[in-house]
């Protein structure tokens, strides 16, 4: 499995990854560009069954955070670079919008050249998007200072598993050449349409009783009214940091 | 050179990227992981020298811009999955925080896995963090829609030089075992020391006449007041987009 062929892998073997080889994982996220090399990132991994467990219920307690050997909490970190700034007399100031988008980016960098690295090596992750719907407790749990929220988690591990591979929409449709070119609905559904007719899908919108794929994402998995909470909750925990949004 | 080893490459051979390789690179971005599924991201691409020109003054005339064969505009887009969504009877909400981060975090991993293609193929890229310094212009230039922002763009070609690796700070200093650990003044010292006595740091001190390396940063290149004024603009931009900030 390499990142061109990337499975998200919930299932693991009973065995733990080397610590040389995560530190080597982690070097490796590192050579990922950054903005002006600030390196405003940080991981907080939590590699004990007790350190796990305690994080499982802000992950919807999704069996493989306690089965994965490695849980790897990604952050964009103002805290570590702005500390050295103060040390040496000098005035940072980038906790706002800016400084948000700005160590969002430079730490997702960081995170898929991670996962670039542990696929390479044999290991199998899994990105877990509950982070952002968790991410006062997270803060709490992880004891993350002014300046450090969490962005991404991932469990990482040996795979118990080979899933197939996920369906996509075909690439020309994510393609605008110079300039941005609206979908017209015959265009919408030649792009959706393939994905609508594959036979899980279908048996899904059945399972959830619903008219359509898009009804199962707008009423069941990503529904706007939990959209619009968690934005209020993200918010106010990103002023707790010290962000000023 | 690959992503274990990339640099970032700002000067090119004037030889233009086969349209099948640009495609499949964009292809292999988008095996990278996101949100369930939604693919909430596309790409601009900036082939012609006219359209690269057009941009240009936006990255601040960076000779790159005009000067490599393709320019990617990597952007956070809800418009074609809310589209599909309303097309369908369904209804959408995403334009809010959680949504910008959702929308930012995939558009991210799907650069990233387009830079590890694209090297992988004997390309090279630069990232160029002046979109967000642009938003707005590049909004109007590139005609993004409502819910469609610019989040990061790269360059690419073919490398017409091979810089030397860019220094980082020791990867250990980047994780947190169990919880986040705060960084004593002796720890800011080992992690910045090596980085601040770097010849080409310590000139760089001098060239601006600079107390220290952290001054450079917080007085010539990211300056604090930068940063709120830059907030400032893209939450502007946001709300004309479409998202609640």
């Amino acid at each position: 499995m390499d990142y061109k062929t990337h499975r998200s892998i919930r299932s693991f073997l009973p065995k733990e990854v080397a610590p040389a080889l995560l530190e080597s994982i982690v070097a490796t996220g590192a050579r990922a560009s950054n903005t002006g090399n600030m390196q405003t990132y940080s991981v907080v991994i939590s590699r004990t069954q007790e350190e796990r467990a305690a994080l499982a219920p802000l992950h919807f307690n999704q069996p493989m955070v306690l089965q994965a050997p490695l849980l790897l909490t990604i952050c964009a970190d103002f805290n570590r670079f702005s500390s050295w700034c103060t040390l040496r007399g000098a005035k940072p100031g980038y906790l706002n919008l800016m400084g948000l988008l700005a160590g969002t980016t430079d730490a997702m960098l960081f995170a898929q050249n991670m996962a670039v690295a542990a696929e390479e090596s044999g290991l199998g992750i899994c990105y877990l998007g509950t982070t952002l719907y968790s991410m006062e407790a997270m803060c709490q749990q992880l004891k993350l200072p002014r300046g450090v929220v969490p962005i991404v988690a991932m469990v990482m591990g040996y795979p118990a598993e080979e899933p197939q591979l996920t369906e996509r929409i075909t690439p020309s449709a994510l393609i605008h050449y110079g300039s941005y070119q609206q979908y017209t609905p015959q265009q919408l559904e030649a792009i959706y349409q393939p994905i609508e007719e594959l036979p899980a899908n279908i048996q899904y919108v059945k399972e959830n009783s619903k008219p359509s794929l898009a009804h199962v994402f707008t009423e069941v998995r990503y529904r706007p009214a939990l959209y619009a909470e968690l934005s209020g909750q993200i918010a106010e925990t990103l002023r707790k940091q010290g962000f000023e949004i």
